[in-house]
């Protein structure tokens, strides 16, 4: 009683049908190669994940029911089974797999528990299915599952194990990438899969799509929980396991705790025969392995930079180089994104630009090997000031005056923009996006912030992290010393308006990414004038984020889709 | 069996938890006055609607319950009873109603339809009530329902009538405007009230929340669903009705087919004694007239504008004034709204300007007693020009010098916002935003759209109107005739671009606001290829949309979380 299951971990585009299914296809003829049975596809593979509100459009739901009739069509030939997902359109609208065979979609699986919560709104767009489905394949019995359906104990896994006699579950997913996540996921798997002595297969998305980056990690724990295959992280992958079920079916009928639940919950089961020869001789899956969390988000940002480009149509991107860190890991990690040749760095320097600054950020475009411009703004700032002279008269210099010059380098970089067909990347981190401390139409001027949701502190560990990926550093000692400065004005450092970072993140990400509130932060040992006055910035920036390019959420709370906070709010906590 | 009835039509602040409470109490007071027996407050009055996010902190939830505590203990010694909506916080978090009573809060009714679409996400938020109530006040039997419950046919109005014999249905509501959306409420809750052959108190929210508006328009509908009592639109109300229930009690008895349905469902009865003493004399109440859509909609932009500035915290505005009909209808509503001394237009010249553009431009600052400053942007431009000049060496001039026109622009008003503290208005219209004919950080940069939801047709539709509510005419008559132009290369007009706006306005309408499948506009007498090109254009301007300002919601179908699509989208439909 051998399966040979596929993973076929795939970057599905959203809205791209055609693509998506030419690539199911290919990953069908590599998988028929190796003799694969059943092979098994991420969550709404077909039209790609989240679709928002393009499921509310008639042709959308048509159009994806087309592409899975396609798929069947041209697998007619074909002994494995498939499942894939995708947007079930009957009598009302479902998250769904069908699984094919021989041509024809011989069910179809709709998710039964919905998530609402975070960056998902899938009641927004679908019912809830409450059928749970095993499919019998010439005697091996498979239950389904999608998603969100096996990160509750209520879930249709019950049904199908106790009532449908399951013994494998597949769940496939679209579970996108934050920090520990992969290892979470395996945790909870790993307990459903002793709950009921079955063996459970994984398969997630991977990819990057606007906010979100899907990282993969596909993976099959045995009926004790273990983990015995594990695709690759942030990469597309075909990964091969055979699976033995005496075993597991033996301690499945064996579990004493399984005969506590009444079998009468109601499962649909659909039959499949021809499916399975079992195979000559047996392989050995692969195990990839996990790597430390800081590895992860590196990976994440550098696939979600990559995928936004070239998804978007765009080839090469343009980004500011003040000689900091924050400019420096984003340029960095856009170079390990797209290839040094597609990323140019942009010099911008104005009279309060320092030496160093020019220095260090010419050298860092000399050790990443990209192009790099230099444009001073001295000629623009001085236009500007004279135009205002009149309007402005005596009123003394204040943070005007800074935002001018931030804006003037946004407008170059649009401008090269428009003139080059470069995307503009935003360098700004997740501390100066959390308290303001970004010029509007300035340096959050672009279209897509790659380290928006990394915090300061953060960022010079992803700085250290970057610089042992390449041959030798590429961001400069002195990078990593010097203290933030935005050098809007003489003598300028961030600390003047911020305290130091290390108390700021703590302090941001208490309030911020976990919703504490003032007494537990006071309590951490801050200051609670100091707590009010930061949580304050953070209201009052409300309006900035609201503007900001989207950005790769990595952490368990990013802005964009996740925090929809209103900008008028009377509420300051207390 | 008479009863009083008090409609507090509140502006209620979202997050502003003690304003709140102070604003009831002083409705509380006049109510009183009026020997008022029962006084009904909007949907979430407490707290504001919608708070988004702030739901999900702990002490956001715990404010808002000690808001209600409060109030009850400031209303010990009032016989009236109160219903105010808040967010009910125990054993999980519901979108609720407290009824109030000589300080007590005598019982809570929880929402049990939550809406999820739209502008709206009350699944992220909140858990359903199942327990539909009637309090017997005095023997008067009253049902309560909360918004999104009385939409639809299976909500708890049915079993409060037919199993807790409801004579008399309250709904709270937050129900935000879009045209046409008074009367729909009307003739909808008409035929609830018909159904059951009971009256229902409609209360309704007013005031302006981020993109949404809310118009007010509360009414009372006796049992045969005629409106006997309504509330102004677009301000603060306080109504008063006195209900009369014998008849309503009799016909409800006598309606036949109410006795189709078994009267077995569940119900919760609360009884508060000593409420009511009848009123010495009865009194009339008032039928507030409805007026035009395009009326309505006016008001909504001046209301949104109004509470937009003031409830952040601005006394003043500033937008550029380019002659052209978008920005003289902005400034024209923001004037209505917030007054001449309040509005600060700016002209910002270029070589490409018309001297016809200037005059208009003066004319209308002239016509609406606001003051108008000059800011040629020629040097500035020429010095982007010089700076850029080695960069771009002999490439034609494309759009990107178009855009860094724009671009000046919008930095020339955001150092007077910086400077000055103004907000700075946006005039870009709903066919720009669609299509993507609009700068971003140029002529989008600011904070509040103010005419965003308005298709360009609409644009001069509003501005007649608009014309017409003041002593005399203040947008010139050639702003109307002219040909709409950017003016950012000589003799461009918007018709280079893009199909006459009447044929796009259709276009746009049907495809976003309604839906449409190209085959079916294609249908209505428009090119294939017209059609796609336009959607094209809506596609990939998505990116542009994200970064927008928020605007007013007036139509079925707003830009913003309205309208929620990918901008990595690879679907075209066909």
């Amino acid at each position: 009683m051998v399966i040979r299951i596929g993973l076929g971990q795939i970057n599905s585009i959203v809205g791209g049908m055609d693509e998506n299914v030419e690539k199911i296809l290919r990953y069908v003829e590599e998988a028929e190669e190796n003799n694969v049975q059943l092979l098994v596809f991420p969550e709404l593979s077909i039209c790609g994940y989240p679709p928002e509100d393009l499921v509310l459009r008639l042709d959308f739901l048509q159009a994806n029911v087309r592409a899975v009739e396609r798929l069947a069509q041209s697998t007619t030939q074909k002994d494995l089974v498939l499942i894939v997902g995708f947007v079930d359109f009957k009598d009302d609208v479902y998250n769904a797999a069908a699984i094919i065979h021989r041509g024809r979609i011989k069910a179809v699986y709709r998710k039964s528990i919905l998530p609402n919560y975070g960056v998902f709104d899938e009641f927004r767009y679908f019912a809830r299915g409450h059928k749970p489905l095993v499919l019998n394949v010439d005697g091996i019995r498979i239950g389904l599952t999608i998603c969100e359906d096996i990160w509750v104990p209520e879930g249709p896994m019950s049904a199908e194990v106790i009532g449908g006699s399951a013994n494998l579950i597949i769940n496939i997913s679209a579970s996108p990438f934050e920090t520990g996540k992969p290892r979470v996921r395996e945790e909870m798997v790993g307990v459903r899969a002793r709950d009921y002595r079955v063996p459970v297969v994984y398969t997630n998305l991977v990819g990057g799509q606007d906010e979100l980056v899907f990282d993969g990690h596909s993976f099959v724990v045995d009926h004790t929980g273990k983990v015995i295959s594990r695709a690759r992280g942030f990469e597309e992958d075909l990964l091969i396991v055979d699976l033995h079920l005496e075993e597991a079916v033996l301690a499945k009928l064996h579990e004493p705790r399984r005969r506590q639940v009444e079998g009468t919950q109601e499962c649909e089961i659909v039959d499949i025969e021809g499916a399975l020869k079992p195979p000559e001789d047996l392989i050995k899956t692969r195990v990839e392995p996990l790597k430390d969390d800081l590895d992860w988000t590196l990976e994440a940002l550098i696939l979600a930079v990559k995928d936004y480009v070239r998804k978007n149509g765009f080839q090469k991107v343009v980004l500011g180089l003040s000689g900091g860190i924050d400019s420096s890991l984003t340029a960095s990690i856009a170079t390990l994104a797209l290839g040094p040749e597609n990323v140019k760095g942009v010099l911008m320097p104005s009279r309060y630009t320092s030496k160093e600054s020019i220095d260090d950020a010419l050298a860092l475009g000399k050790n990443l090997g990209i192009q790099t411009l230099t444009i001073p703004i001295e000629k623009a700032f001085q236009a500007f000031l004279e135009t205002l002279e009149e309007i402005f008269k005596d009123l003394p210099h204040d943070t005007t005056e800074e935002n001018l010059q931030a804006r003037i380098r946004g407008n170059i970089l649009m401008a090269l923009s428009n003139k080059f067909g470069w995307l503009v990347l935003v360098p700004g981190n997740k501390s100066e996006m959390s308290v303001g401390y970004a010029t509007l139409y300035g340096d959050m001027a672009g279209g897509f912030a790659v380290i928006k949701d990394i915090y300061k502190t953060d960022v010079y560990k992803l700085a250290n992290l970057v610089n042992r990926r390449f041959p030798k550093p590429v961001i400069p000692e002195r990078v990593f010393k010097k203290p933030p400065t935005a050098e809007l004005r003489p003598g300028q450092t961030d600390q003047e308006k911020l305290p130091p970072y290390e108390i700021l993140d703590d302090i941001l990400r208490m309030y911020i990414d976990e919703d504490k509130p003032i007494d537990f932060i006071v309590n951490e040992g801050y200051d609670r004038d100091l707590v009010k006055s930061v949580i304050k910035m953070v209201k009052n920036s409300e309006y900035k984020r609201r503007q900001a390019a989207p950005g790769v959420k990595v952490s368990p709370r990013a802005f964009g889709k996740e925090r929809r906070l209103p900008i008028t709010n009377h509420y300051d906590p207390e």
